[in-house]
């Protein structure tokens, strides 16, 4: 049997590199060969214990590689096509699917949420997709895995949220929090006409990537009162849409201090602990609000339209890869991306 | 000078029937005599003291009655003409409702609601119009007062619930309560084609009318479960929307717990002490699910649909009207209808 | 060889009875055993020859029957399940499908349509349905067959005239041609809160239906020019949303005639011949009218919706099954329902 | 009594400088003294006779300037105020424009278009503003009288067309014909978040500013077949929005023959003569096809948005003014931009 290298949840506190076997492409499925992969901010949660996966499962969910194997009854494809999966893998034919709500696939809540949380990810040298049909998507040719890697979910996640958030042409927006998920949202806020765009976060060199991606303002919290400054700089209007970008009681509860009745707050966060809605921002419920949440969509049609926007060079977010890893040196990446040591964006591993 | 009588906010506690000069219109105004008006939940608030409104207001926001005077600029309008005006009485001409947030007109939360709150209202015998030609609606030819009543305030808040929760043909939809708003909302969710309507409230005689509007199941939270009696109705699916009347954080954390993933909650309550999210319920922020508020829609425009409703006998709100008081007897009719005596869902008030 | 009855087309002119061989499930496939299923105007074009399709096509699209088999990798379904399937039939795996165009599955244009157009249909004794997990939807215990007949096609086509036109509460709706799928329409926009309905037919039969439907007035136009009487009835307004349910240059023109500036019109009919837009009534391009298309909505999920909308009683489409004929007498049936004998509306086939 | 200069429509072929006296402001009308204007296409289809207007009109729909005086009821400017008021101007109060339909101002179609069509107009020393508070928008410091003279009408309008086509992040557009409008609609499908942006002419310098706009392609048709190398640029598919910008049954049925099944069709063009649907491109009405028209939205929320767009820098559209006359010079200007001489894009007009 051969094996493979793959990054293993084994307990809280711990992610080690294991000796696996390469799994078999089943009916539906395809195999592929991970080229690049990365670690996403709820990898870390996993690792912490503190979003629960059963003990053995290879994590990751941000997959670029290769076709290896078709299962049967996938038709479309080519082995050795080079490919990008979607970190949520909709099955197209439920009824939620069918219904609109692919990241809520099969009814439950994130249930198109499979890579590294209910069966295996992408963290390892092969990784199974699922109802690869719906999910494979072949990258445009010139295009580098560094430049696609974001597309299985940072991108599609914050873009997610300016697109839920219902941005119009001439909105001002802000997004609390910078992290990659943030700066992403900064940039599908530019992407969907916003004109005026302020990007909140308390570390100097995100806000610095903040304005390189579409930020028109940035306002560092440890230096300024977020909220004062952006009822300011709305001239005491407030803005239309405000993004969550963080999932935590501060950023939530800024969001609704700065929207303006009639406005949406999108919120990308995952939220832990207790949240409380602020009354008074909230106009007691009188203010005409909107709460939106997202989960990253995905699926072969929203990849398809994500890479269609890296080559066209309407966002470049090669800058987000800071830091570079080989899969064997994974346990160190996780402890200098869990860490956010050395200003890392995001880190590409690749086996 | 004339006077009239009114009912009128001294302080907490105590609204009392006062003689007060019948005013002017001014510019873009109108003077309308008020035939029929009634009491509204928020009414109660106010008498309470737990909405702020300053002593000496008229109080009151739902008004039938008929054209008195006409102020310079006002045009299409013949005095003597039977008018209805909504509860909230956008400009028109301003940011926000030229943006389509008549209701948050100015750009202050719930700036469109002015009667009995930043202006006299209808408790009275006559009352002023703001933008006039933006709020007064001629009644169609044979529709009575009492038919047409509840279009101001109760009808365009229910409803309005059900449209902004985006209900869609063979849709599966809760609402928790069926007070004068409830009931109006479960009447909406039929309007908008809702397959399974399931109305909860625990008076049993607020039940029956909900049947009678619409709902299909009704579910007495004294006796039953609702959140799992709803989960069973809908085979462990939940709701596309549930939609909050009342304004606690038992409602509005039930109708979380029966959303389906990628469902709407639609809010019309107004909410005081602290509101807390659930956050399994919320699925931490990855459900796709919308929390969206409604203050109740105005303006003539509004006010013409709602009455073509009425007029097209698709709905049948008469029923709501349940007690009669003269203006007169208004402090008696504050008692009754405050403490909900005798299964009184709403009051028609008579000068 | 186990063989069964069916309905194919030899060329234009003539449909006759066959002996074929009974189909086997392959993978993703289910076999459905037809117990009762219809004649679409579109088959009467087929036979003319005015919608061409290959001969020797077993034809028909509106399938009501019992799983007979499951190929591999069905999953979730009884052997023996009573169960419909749209007429359209998506992948829900394609881009247009994850996209949210289903009809137009695999991006040709009407591309989902499969059933008796590129793949064998519903007038046999047996059927393959592709895509098997995407399309079969479960019946509700105590509904019959000829209650939920009108859900594959009819039904799902009126009713989503509705929806597309973007029906609001209080909007005032006309419906041009009373038909099967025109008389769904009309039901369809009584579902979506229309609170004046106006339907225009030339047969009697047909406009008492409509009234039984939902429709306020009716017009004959035979006897009355309905663009002036639909001025007359609005009051010079017009309409908010003209559906229009026939395919020919008089109606489309009529509905342009009749639609408020602003206004939508709803296209629903099979043109055939020439189509020409009436420039004075489309305001030169001036008027901000929308004219949408909608190719009838399928898949398991929105048959799921309309099982639930019969279940619910909210829509009594029974009536319409005005005949009913054996499978071995279609030849019949044809002759009878495409020349609308005896004020035949739909035909129930019952092998 | 003072008098100004201004254009007058004469009679077709002839419109002439003429001493005209300058108006009073009357209640809700504010006095503009125009600083910039410039002339439409439409203006030159009013000298051609082609759409007609009232002899004796000013006419001119793009004002610039400042306000002069305020009449009676207009609150909220000041005299000396910089401002921009929009082509369309909305009163804001009527049932169309409380409905959201604001460009249909009053129910007629184009009814929210006065200026220089049914009252006086911007190519005048002075002009009055009806609807002011709904009108009048400040124009924020630092930004020219070119850079926002592109916001009354053709910004308006081409962003208009990108709107309603419901561009989505990373859809493929094409946009025929590059005058100022399908220029202006080139930048809006940018500002949306398309992918791909073709941009069709036959003038290689009005391509060359597309490209400059946002085009990613441009396709000159005097040598290239638009429709064909469309197909091609879309591997088949078609482009998932099409934007008409002329209003030629040449360019519309282009547009529909190189849209994908459930596309959009998004209409700017005026129309005369005969528009006839190309029935196979439009799939006989089987292809999901929507065909939206927009009129240039208008009102000063509109402008609002459109300044803080220029402000933001996100689209520089003053490279679109390419030739500078007196108004004095007027009729020579017309003869200059009516025979679009010397690659004239757009001309500003100081009186």
């Amino acid at each position: 049997m051969r094996t493979m290298k793959a990054a293993v949840f084994i307990r809280p506190g711990k992610i080690a590199l294991e000796d696996r076997p390469i799994p078999t492409a089943g009916p539906g499925e395809a195999l592929m060969r991970i080229t690049t992969t990365t670690i996403c901010g709820t990898d870390i949660h996993i690792l912490k214990g503190e979003y629960p996966v059963a003990p053995g499962r290879i994590i990751g969910h941000e997959p670029v590689g290769v076709i290896a194997d078709l299962g049967p009854g996938v038709t479309g494809y080519d082995i050795g096509q080079r490919v990008v999966v979607g970190a949520i893998t909709p099955c197209g034919q439920c009824h939620p699917c069918l219904d609109g709500h692919q990241s809520q696939c099969g009814g439950k809540a994130a249930g198109g949420w499979r890579f590294g949380n209910t069966i295996d990810g992408s963290q390892a040298e092969y990784m199974l997709v699922p109802n690869a049909m719906a999910n494979l998507e072949a990258i445009p040719e010139g295009l580098s895995d560094e430049q696609v890697l974001m597309c299985p979910d940072i991108m599609s996640t914050g873009f997610g949220g300016a697109e839920s958030g219902g941005i119009k042409i001439g909105d001002m927006v802000v997004i609390f929090a910078q992290g990659p998920i943030g700066l992403c949202a900064t940039a599908g806020a530019k992407l969907k006409g916003a004109s005026l765009i302020i990007a909140v976060d308390g570390v100097s060199s995100r806000l610095e990537v903040a304005k390189r991606l579409g930020a028109d303002v940035t306002i560092d919290y440890t230096k300024t009162d977020p909220v004062a400054e952006i009822m300011r700089l709305t001239e005491g209007r407030g803005v239309d849409v405000a993004i969550e970008a963080l999932g935590t009681q501060q950023t939530f509860e800024s969001c609704l201090r700065v929207l303006k009745p009639g406005g949406t707050l999108s919120s990308l966060g995952v939220y832990s602990g207790k949240l409380t809605m602020p009354l008074e921002a909230f106009a007691a419920g009188l203010g005409d609000h909107k709460i939106v949440t997202t989960l990253c969509p995905g699926g072969k049609e929203r990849m398809r339209r994500l890479l269609n926007v890296v080559a066209s060079g309407r966002v470049d977010l090669k800058p987000m890869v800071t830091h570079r890893f080989k899969l064997a040196d994974i346990e160190q990446a996780y402890d200098f991306f869990g860490n956010q040591r050395d200003g890392v964006l995001k880190v590409a591993i690749t086996p």
